[in-house]
């Protein structure tokens, strides 16, 4: 009984997880959730006050998501540049959107405080993340020591997420793979 | 009697310009249009067959306004990556979102060819001026020879589309400024 409840309750999360990265939070009806998890409306709210105490776990996943994945590419082998470069060039679902910044174009999201921290966290944690490494690679000599850390990191977060909006523009993932070679082609002009 | 009619036009196409920005393409209804353009039905109808054809003549004059402000910028004085540099740091209404790029969040304007298709021409037409004009750089030993002028081109116009999301993360537009000012650096080549 107790798996059981653990298992309606971990469906409900990664149901609500995909509604909102497809559909968004509007889009995303608790009805939806229902049908989508196989969890009845009374299982739903036994686990969850509703939509957005749901939303804010979904989120919340999603945000641990993408900072196990960068955390994990950011701490493998290889110089500063060349771990920067296997994270912003790993497979990402390039039109679906980034689950994350995503978020940012819902409205009722950003007007809620509690749903848009995990989102401002997240992206604060990454070009914090991103900044660390580059002050790494200037005092390895490895960077010009002109480079501003904290500026470039954010342009790189930047990169990723404007390379998601232009790849929608253009209705295919490639122009998302050129900003990162542009955007790697103009780190290695700061190698040494 | 031409020139009212020629002036409702043009507050029919202003109005939804405005609304678009605002509330997106499903948000923005006919009654809205004319309430906020105080243009009658029987006017719109008679200007535009409804809100669809509205909305690509609204789309069609922010791609155009996108694309002036643009040339004067490349086309001014100074060094290529002094007119970047004066082109990317223009003051924008950055919490708004870029009236072009905002329409890729838009479903119904993806799905629609005729409205996708000036958004990603403009884009395109945005990266190709940008890879001229570093390939005029590269060409005058202004930049790095190593320098790939349209994956460069790419990842500015990325930094810019980014930077509107993260700004809308953070709620403040400094995380824009800051972005800019990373790519920037990024293009400010080691002394020759």
């Amino acid at each position: 009984m107790y798996g059981d409840s653990v298992d309606k309750r971990e469906r409900l999360i990664e149901s609500t997880r995909e509604l909102l990265w497809e559909r968004g939070y509007v889009g995303t009806s608790p009805k939806a959730i229902q049908e989508r998890s196989g969890a009845g409306q009374g299982s739903m709210y036994h686990h969850f006050q509703g939509k957005s105490e749901l939303a804010l776990a979904a989120i919340g996943r999603n945000a641990d998501d993408l900072r196990a994945k960068a955390e994990a590419e950011f701490a493998g082998p290889g110089s500063v540049v060349e771990r920067i470069a296997v994270y912003l060039r790993r497979e990402r679902d390039v039109l679906k959107g980034c689950p994350v910044g995503k978020l940012t174009q819902d409205p009722d999201v950003m007007a809620d405080p509690d749903l848009r921290r995990p989102v401002e966290e997240t992206f604060g944690w990454l070009t914090g993340r991103l900044a660390e490494l580059l002050d790494e690679g200037r005092a390895a000599g490895e960077l010009d020591r002109s480079l501003d850390p904290a500026a470039t990191a954010t342009a790189l977060v930047a990169v990723l997420q404007g390379g998601y909006v232009l790849a929608r523009a253009a209705g295919s993932p490639d122009v998302f793979a050129k900003a990162v070679e542009g955007a790697l082609g103009l780190l290695a002009t700061k190698e040494n």
